[in-house]
């Protein structure tokens, strides 16, 4: 398991007339975390990006537990569980100190240039290496 | 089970360089299905929240299976399949033409201005009187 | 002169805690407007850009008069005042009924797709044609 | 004169479809920079809206020179460059290194619950003091 802290400082404009942060708003910090996640593991998605890879959200899911504030210091926690094969699953946790606001999960997958779903770039499975080791099953993606 | 269908057609501030309609952009497609499906069932949120009810959403998921364009004419199908009690499950169905392009659900609970959960509005409870037969258990949080 | 309306109905997602339609929800309305009156007046941006051209935002500006609300019935009149050789200046009201809840205007240019300044392309220069007489100095940048 | 600076680094979600941040992902960057101008300088926004004041955005304009990318590295330079009476007017640099990316500026007034513009608020006025000398003119409002 592998995971990353990324501190966010919710906007005037992502909170609704509720007073609190609107539910759409969390996606984009998710995006934050994972951005994190994978720079801080030496896999860098601008570089993926430069070299023909995108990777498309396929699925989401949020869950709110206490309402997030205009100007409240969170924390993003995400979480790669396992070695990733096709589809990327990454949890994420929002937290106000020891408080859980939120929980949440993504979906993704690598597509090329022209939108063929593709396997995961060299660098990528290289630097999972480091953090799952492999098995036969993750083996037979190489 | 009583449904609505929207019309969207996506904004340029709604795409993302990967070129299609970004992940997080459909969310404020699902509260424009939602609305309408209100609406037309005599129940208008704007009415609900003069009377001082919130409808936060508590949990909401997408998945998608093919990516909206720029400008593209598309469908938001709303439903609402089961009478609530005292949360709101919606289903989507997010289409262009016949092509289905994503599934999604919102959750939802009504609050008071305290943010304390509540009982649903009398104008809410009795219009959905007329869409949904009400059973022993439902009747029950009258 | 053209000009084109276009109506607009602010969604949740759109007001922050004050209340109000957030300040820079209306910037996507305005893209709304020139997108209208572009379609009405035989100038298609999709078009364009499948052609090669953007049309990227240089400046914007925005003055608000009275706040708009989640759900209001506004209307969105974009106006081009004058033949725009190869800046483009639009003009925009936005409005409920009658009462005129803010004034913007955007300048845009064209650029081919390594963001090069570039000339129009020639339906929209044609199409201008239709609605602006040509002058000597118009003429010059065909 | 006042100013302040804050880092920004551009979300996913703040690209569009022409591969470069979209003009409208830039006003949310305004604001974090004058939220930090505030605080740095013993003015709080949240501490505002606790006492019953708003601070609407009236007016605001941005010019753009170059493109700003996804995960590019940005400083946003807020400016208070006069002594504000009853409207704030706030000028903005967006840099990247020694590169200016756009130039903008926001106009800013005073309300109270009601909406009705009041006075700034004395904890705003008494930091106005320490960094601009009052004159006649200015000593008037108070």
């Amino acid at each position: 398991m592998i995971s990353s802290r990324a501190q966010i400082i919710p906007r005037y404009a992502e909170t609704d007339q509720m007073g609190f942060v609107a539910h759409a708003s969390y996606l984009p910090w998710l995006e934050i975390g994972r951005a994190g996640l994978l720079k801080e593991h030496k896999m860098d998605y601008r570089q993926f990006q430069a070299e023909g890879y995108w990777m498309p959200v396929l699925e989401f899911g949020l869950t709110f537990h206490q309402p997030a504030h205009y100007d409240d210091a969170l924390v993003i926690v995400t979480i790669l569980a396992n070695r990733p094969s096709f589809r990327i699953r990454l949890d994420y946790e929002i937290k106000r100190d020891e408080t859980l606001l939120a929980t949440g999960f993504t979906v993704q997958g690598f597509v090329n240039r022209l939108q063929r779903p593709v396997r995961p770039p060299a660098n990528f499975l290289a630097a999972l290496d480091l953090h799952f080791p492999r098995t036969k099953e993750t083996s037979a993606i190489r």
